[in-house]
């Protein structure tokens, strides 16, 4: 039996934005593993093997996804959103880059997904619709010096911003110190997005201003959102307002 | 009858790479709109009106598109990719601010999409791994000198880049222009991508270095990707090697 790793993203929790790729994989794979509450969202199917770690695991489980594969088991891992943003994709790679020279030889799909990058500016408009940025603030994995340096060059060059991994309980100031940075950039009136569960349930988004956003809102399931100079509020009556990121007004900066 | 607007990202091109809510919004619909080659992807329903235009017309179809839906249409307005991401829900959003405020009170909904980046990310392995941006080419839309700034700053900072509207015929040095900017802070060997017609039967993707990279091999459907510092070959005894950009690696930067 030849075996197939699979790398899935589920996208941001509804299972509406589960593409049918996804749901083809999951259903001819073996042996299901990933970070538990992912797992967890995998329909259940008979005879299917479950492997569930924790959140740190990620070059562990690579590596015990890789050995299945290599015994001829048909291994989906998966990752919510897009399983190559800050996800299991780069993971199985950097171990096969480190591991075993067999595992070169294994077959490795990555389905693509809805990230939730993307969930979150389709719910509160199209603040991503111009020139933008991916940032984790997570220092788990490299310096934070860098991180800042990075932060003021996407403030200064004007990007959309989006910021993974924005609070944890090991390093609480770090989203403050990120705002910090916007502001040296950008007017108090910057939209920036709060975003948390993004089409499950209990999803939550606050939509406030630079000079108001509050580190503390954020907790380890938030993505951060920071408008560029040119990224606008359409303020509607008793509704909701519309964030979005203008395509056609040219920019007139100096 | 009330009308809604619904804007769409039917992936980068497969069926199975459009979600369950985008072919569910696609069957509701009474009119679809958007560019001619997007609006032909969707499938056939009998009763449904198709009002397809040409590329450069976004605002005057998204003027078109808010106009049914104000007259009980429900309106499907549909992209390539992620709607959200140098598309049409942005120009939708800017047509709303600018114009009718009558247009404020319309339902608007979003559906996310696989976006062309990811799906390019996942055909080659894991490019996107870590902290990236997006920038679109076109200097219609904005002057070239921010552009050219943008590029610096990405290139400064270490980030994976995707080029969006990376070349057309009225800027053929465009491309050229900005890997020269990459070659001021990128090694030779780092791995730039061109990949057109992802996940299409014609899918056309090719790895190569940043000192070979050839602006005239991308054409206006064509996406490149510049790799970071960190991104990575895996190269593979007679098949195609994976590029991916490493999560667990601390960078050594000084």
């Amino acid at each position: 039996m030849t075996g197939k790793l699979t790398i899935i993203g589920l996208g941001p929790g509804a299972p509406e934005l589960v593409t049918p790729a996804a749901a083809s994989a999951l259903a001819e794979a073996t042996d299901i593993v990933g970070y538990g509450p992912y797992v967890d969202r995998v329909p259940f199917r008979e005879g299917q093997r479950r492997h569930s770690s924790d959140n740190r695991e990620e070059l562990n489980r690579s590596r015990h996804a890789l050995q299945m594969t290599s015994q001829g088991r048909k291994v989906a891992v998966v990752s919510s959103g897009d399983a190559g943003v800050f996800a299991m994709a780069a993971a199985i790679f950097e171990a096969v880059d480190l591991g075993d020279r067999a595992w070169r030889d294994l077959e490795i799909e990555v389905v693509p997904g809805v990230s939730a990058m993307f969930a979150v500016a389709s719910a509160v408009g199209a603040p991503l619709g111009h020139d933008f940025c991916a940032i984790s603030l997570s220092n788990n994995l490299k310096p934070w010096s860098v991180i800042l340096d990075r932060l003021h060059a996407a403030a200064k060059a004007d990007f959309v911003i989006s910021l993974y991994n924005a609070a944890s309980k090991t390093r609480p100031d770090h989203l403050a110190q990120a705002f910090d940075v916007f502001r040296k950039y950008r007017t108090g009136d910057t939209p920036v997005i709060f975003a948390s569960a993004v089409s499950h349930p209990d999803q939550k988004i606050d939509v406030v201003s630079l000079k108001d956003a509050d580190p503390s809102r954020a907790d380890m399931r938030t993505l951060v959102m920071i408008g560029s100079s040119m990224t606008s509020i359409i303020s509607r009556p008793e509704k909701a307002s519309w964030v979005y990121t203008p395509r056609f007004r040219k920019m007139d900066l100096a």
